[in-house]
C-alpha cells in the first residue's frame, strides 16, 4: 500500500480530483484558484496551508510569519489576474503561545492585506500542537481577463515578472548565519504580484499564467502536463536577483541551480504569442517591476534548458510536499 | 504575559478583530460567517480548522474526519440561511498517511458536500506533523434574508432546531466503549442544518441566528455579549436527542448538564417575535425537522435557566479552544 511519501503532493491533488464531485464551477482543481461564475466577472478562491515544519523557520518572526501565510495565498489570485477582495485566515497555535505572538502574527498579515488593498475579513483561532496556518483568499477577474494555466501553445514565448533566486538566497543566508536583512526578506517576505497580475490580466494577451511558488522547473513541468508542450528554456536569460548574484562563487552554490529549482519566489510565470511580447513587457514596466522572456513553448513534450555549452533536459527538481526534491 | 490559555479564544478572536483593518466588508469578525456585497446577495465566507489534538478522536474513522471537516463549514453558512456554492479543503498530513486514507477522507468530504448540493472546487494538499484540516465554505444568501448574530430583542422568544445531546450521547458512548453506531454518529457525524438555515431566513422572521457548535451555553453568552441583552431558558423544553435520553440513570451523567454544555450538536439556535413562532415552526416542519421554543430574550444581561424548583444562572461551561471548560 502506497503512502503520501511515495504518492507525492501533485500524484495526490489527481487522486484527490478523480474523487472529487464535480459539479458546474468554471474553474476546478488543478489551476491556482478555483473560479465560479460571477456574471461578467470570475469569483477566484484559493486556499494554502503552513505549518512550522515545512515553512516556518526558527529564524521567521511572527510578523513575518502573518506576512507569510497572506502573500502566498494573495499570490495565486495575482496569477489569474485577480483583485483581491478579502482572506479569511485560520490559526492553529499551541496552549502556551503568548498574546504578543499572536498580535505580531496579526499585524504582518494585515499589513500584508492592506498593502495589496485588501483586508482579513475573518477566522478560526484552534488550539494545535504546532503552528499551522490557513489563509484562504478571494478575488474578482472579468471573464475574458481571467489567465489559466491552460492555453499556452508551440511558438508561444516564456516569460516570468520580476527575478528569480530570492528565496534561494535568503535560505542561503539563513543557513549560514549571514545577518544581511535584505537578503533574508526573498526567503521570508516574499511579496505577491497583484499589480502585474492585473495588469498582464488587462492586456488579454497572456495565453497561460501561474506562480512559481515551487520553483520554475516544477511549474514549467506542471505547465507541460496540463497544456501536453515542452519548453526550451535559454538559461543565461533568466533574471537573477540582486542577493542571489552576491553569493556567487559560494562553494557548492550554483547560482542558476538555485534560481530554477529552489522555489519560493511567487513570481509569475506565462505563456504569450511572441509578437505580443514587447506591449506585455511594457505594461509590467509601468507597475516598477520587468518581464523577461526566458524562453519558448515547443511541440512535443520535453522541456529543455540551453546554455553556451550545451542543450539539455531540465531536471523536475522543485519542491514538492511529501517528497523533497529540492533544497529544503 | 499572559498566553492562550488564559487569554481563551474568545478574547483571542477580540485581539484580533481590533488589530485588523477594517474595510467595507458587510458583516467581518464576530458572525458565523463573513459577509460581502454582492448586488442583491451576501456572498458569505467561513472557515473552519480542526487537528487530531483537539476534534479528531481516535475512533473517528477518515470517511469520518471528510465528513466533519465539511459538515462544521456548512453549518456556519446554515446559521445565515445561506445556500452553500462550494468548499475549498486544506488538508496537513504526516507523511506517511497512506492511500486509502487520503482516499476514504475525501470520500467523506464529498459525501458532506453533495449530500447538501454543493462541492469542493479546490485546496491545498501539505505535510504536517499532525493531521490538521481546514475547510473554507462560500455561500449566498439574498440581503433582506440574511440571519446576523446581532438582532436579538427583549420579548422575543429563543428556538432551537432539532434536539441536544446528540455529540454528548455519541461522546459517551466512546469513552465507555458503547459501540452503537447512531449514538456514535451524534459525535462523529454531524448534519449541518443547511434546509433549515435557508427556509428559515425565507421567512424574514428571525432577529437572530447561530449555530451551535460549542454547546448552548456558551451560544447564549455569545449572543448576549452582542445583543447586550439576557435569556431565560426554560431546561424542560429543551429537546433531547433519542440517544441522549437513553443515557438516563447512568452515573454521574447529567442529561440536562449534557446538553446544554456540552457542544458537537451543530443545531440553529434563533430569536423571533413571539407572535411569529408558530409560523417558523411549521416553515421548519416542512423540512423534516422541529423547530422547538426554549425561553425569550430579556432585559438586562442575565442568562438564567428555569426548572419545576429554581431559576439560576446558566453556567457558561460551554467549549472553547484553549481554555476547556466542559466536557472534553
Amino acid at each position: 500500500m502506497k503512502n503520501l511519501s511515495d504518492l507525492g503532493e501533485r500524484r495526490a491533488i489527481k487522486l484527490i480530483s478523480n474523487i472529487l464531485s464535480k459539479d458546474k464551477v468554471a474553474v476546478g482543481i488543478g489551476d491556482d484558484c478555483a473560479a465560479f461564475d460571477f456574471r461578467e466577472n470570475y469569483l477566484l478562491v484559493t486556499t494554502d496551508m503552513i505549518s512550522e515544519k515545512t515553512h516556518i523557520p526558527k529564524i521567521m518572526s511572527p510578523w513575518q510569519i502573518g506576512w507569510f501565510i497572506v502573500a502566498i495565498n494573495l499570490s495565486d489570485i495575482a496569477a489569474k489576474g485577480g483583485k483581491p477582495i478579502g482572506l479569511v485566515l485560520s490559526l492553529g497555535l499551541p496552549k502556551n503561545t503568548s498574546e504578543q505572538f499572536l498580535i505580531d502574527l496579526m499585524k504582518g498579515a494585515d499589513k500584508c492585506a492592506t498593502k495589496y488593498n485588501t483586508t482579513i475579513v475573518g477566522g478560526d483561532t484552534k488550539e494545535n500542537d504546532k503552528i499551522t496556518l490557513c489563509g484562504t483568499a478571494l478575488g474578482l477577474v472579468k471573464k475574458d481577463e481571467f489567465m489559466s494555466r491552460k492555453g499556452a501553445k508551440p511558438g508561444d514565448i516564456v516569460a516570468i515578472t520580476g527575478t528569480l533566486g530570492k528565496a534561494a538566497a535568503g535560505y542561503y543566508a539563513f543557513k549560514h548565519g549571514i545577518k544581511n536583512k535584505e537578503t533574508l526578506k526573498g526567503f521570508l517576505e516574499p511579496n505577491p504580484r497583484i499589480k502585474e497580475g492585473i495588469v498582464l490580466a488587462k492586456t488579454k494577451l497572456v495565453t497561460s499564467s501561474m506562480d512559481i511558488s515551487d520553483g520554475l522547473s516544477s511549474s514549467l513541468y506542471q505547465l507541460q502536463d496540463l497544456n501536453k508542450v515542452g519548453f526550451e528554456i535559454d538559461e543565461e536569460k533568466i533574471p537573477l536577483s540582486p542577493t542571489l548574484l552576491k553569493l556567487k562563487g559560494k562553494q557548492d552554490f550554483d547560482l542558476y541551480s538555485n534560481a530554477i529549482h529552489f522555489g519560493g519566489d511567487y513570481e509569475l510565470l506565462v505563456t504569450m504569442p511572441k509578437n505580443t511580447f514587447k506591449e506585455a513587457q511594457k505594461t509590467i514596466e509601468s507597475t516598477g517591476n520587468s518581464l523577461t522572456m526566458i524562453g519558448r513553448v515547443t511541440k512535443g513534450k520535453k522541456i529543455v534548458i540551453k546554455n553556451k555549452d550545451k542543450i539539455q533536459t531540465l531536471e523536475n527538481r522543485g519542491y514538492e510536499h511529501f517528497i523533497k526534491r529540492a533544497f529544503y
